[in-house]
């Protein structure tokens, strides 16, 4: 079975997690969200791929979700007592050779999809881990500052969205969200390849605006899901009115839709979407999913175990096969 | 009392911590070696200027003389599990943000010199620490690699002098040595200011071929030292017939140099050199060097501690008065 994954960051690695352990022996591959991709003292750091990569890899801080196991931070103290920031991004030791790693490759000349494949010959996810594209889109939020914000206090600002997301933490609402490059991005090799060969297209529950939704802003992508003619079925993020985790719903109503199971199916729609969890506590949604053209089942989305996310996953999967023999 | 101090890494960086108790209220201007100079990572790593940072700057590993103290190596270990190399260079976690601020810096149009100046605004080291050049200068070397060389068995080769002397640690002879970059090099802003201006020129116990010779190499500073009309003084980096540290007579054969404190200062050349200290161990050197028209005095030189290196900074002071008033 060929499963493509269009993946953000913690909460799509954890669900690629129970899906390998569902079907070991599927062959999965994973487009990843390049969006919150971010430029910090002169390296490309991708977030969400490397959340993706050391999590199936075996090098990922459980506790935390993202970066690295025994990690240290002493050159992030140096950098600071250097006076360089920013100092809001959490960047660690090891995570750095990453980085490192990458930004050199890329100035020789590679493709981030190349370098992607590279760094991940290292860490064997077990999937085929592919950006969204080659080429830099960055997801840009506009705020209005905290009134006691240090860097500008009450001012109307741009910023990106790992600013909004990890200094600001999502504490002022998202006024818009734009995916800055993404409509001149072309797919990365293998995207469209994969999605045309597929035979299930799976939404993890990650964020659907700035992570599945950056990834489906890229031109041809959205396209080429359509096209592939199979079960796309995807996993509710809001459990009861509010994200599992993060803060989607910050995100959600910068482009009007409520936090809620129901509405983010509408959001993606039933021109995209065929099938759709929601959680157990959500099942008063079924109906109106379903109205919605969608395909819809209410199951326990609490990931809390990778048995439990297994469970998800297999779910997702006969969702998606009630979907192929309907 | 205006010093300039021309000074390559461990040894210039000792040295200048017993001028510094010497004299605690000179104003000292360091002429920093880059021939040792190297891209590692994509990184510019300035090994040299480093170790005088932070020696005087008060982060040093004392035992190793260079690096930093309470290091790790994380993004080392990490470097080396992706397979990216070199792995024979010893930069510790700490270390790697002097060297991301910099590369940073550069990236962004600053002038090494001016990189240099921002990264001692943190260190403070008390001297005026200059590059010797802002262009890029690089000692190369000429080598038969050993005959169970990994890279290439008995191979000719030329390599960086860091490779030569970090990788395999001057293992076999230095065939020839280039300061790659040297002819076309402008001495930075400030080094020829600082040499018009000094009372006192001096060569502490640094390489005298790939540290103080590459400085030399550069346009321009050999003439503003001899142009100054001020005592030039040095201290001998050979005791006995053999470097205090390092392998100074590996390099110093390449250039047909005997390992000698009298063949040094020979090197140098009276055009060059008005006084040399040697240890009391090479005395019988003296008769030579003042026969080549170089004032010398034999006294202890060996940096055992800060006391002993601030009376050997003393001698040198001295010797220069004593040139001054001849």
């Amino acid at each position: 079975m060929r499963i493509v994954v269009l993946a953000g960051g913690i909460g799509g690695a954890r669900f690629l997690r129970g899906l390998q352990r569902a079907v070991p022996d599927a062959d999965i591959t994973v487009i990843g969200n390049t969006g919150d991709d971010i430029h910090l003292f002169g390296l490309k750091v991708c977030p969400d791929l490397d959340t993706v990569m050391y999590t199936l890899g075996g090098g990922i801080n459980e506790e935390q979700g993202w970066g690295r196991a025994e990690e240290t931070f002493h050159l992030k103290e140096e950098l600071a007592a250097y006076g360089v920031g920013p100092d809001w991004f959490g960047l660690g030791d090891r995570d750095f050779a990453t980085h490192i790693v990458r930004t050199q490759m890329l100035g020789a000349g590679y493709p981030l999809s190349a370098v992607t494949e590279a760094l991940c010959d290292r860490w064997k996810p077990g999937v085929r881990l592919i950006p969204m594209s080659d080429d830099r889109v960055e997801t840009h939020v506009a705020v209005t500052l905290p009134a006691d914000d240090p860097t500008g206090p009450g001012e109307r600002k741009v910023v990106h969205f790992q600013e909004y997301w990890v200094r600001l933490r999502a504490s002022v609402p998202a006024e818009a969200i734009v995916p800055v490059g993404a409509e001149q991005a072309k797919p990365a090799p293998g995207v469209l390849e994969a999605l045309a060969e597929a035979d299930v297209v799976l939404f993890p529950p990650s964020n659907p605006v700035v992570s599945i939704g950056t990834i489906l802003a890229v031109p041809g992508i959205r396209e080429a899901i359509a096209d592939a003619g199979v079960p796309v079925v995807g996993l509710s993020p809001i459990v009861g009115d509010a994200p599992v985790r993060g803060m989607a719903d910050k995100v959600l109503a910068a482009v009007g839709v409520e936090s809620t199971a129901a509405a983010v199916a509408e959001h993606y729609g039933s021109g995209l979407l065929d099938g759709w969890l929601v959680d157990t506590v959500d099942a008063s949604a079924v109906e109106r999913v379903e109205s919605a053209g969608i395909r819809c089942r209410a199951v326990p989305l609490m990931m809390s175990d990778l048995e439990a996310t297994a469970r998800m996953a297999r779910e997702a999967l006969a969702l998606a096969e009630e979907v192929r023999t309907s």
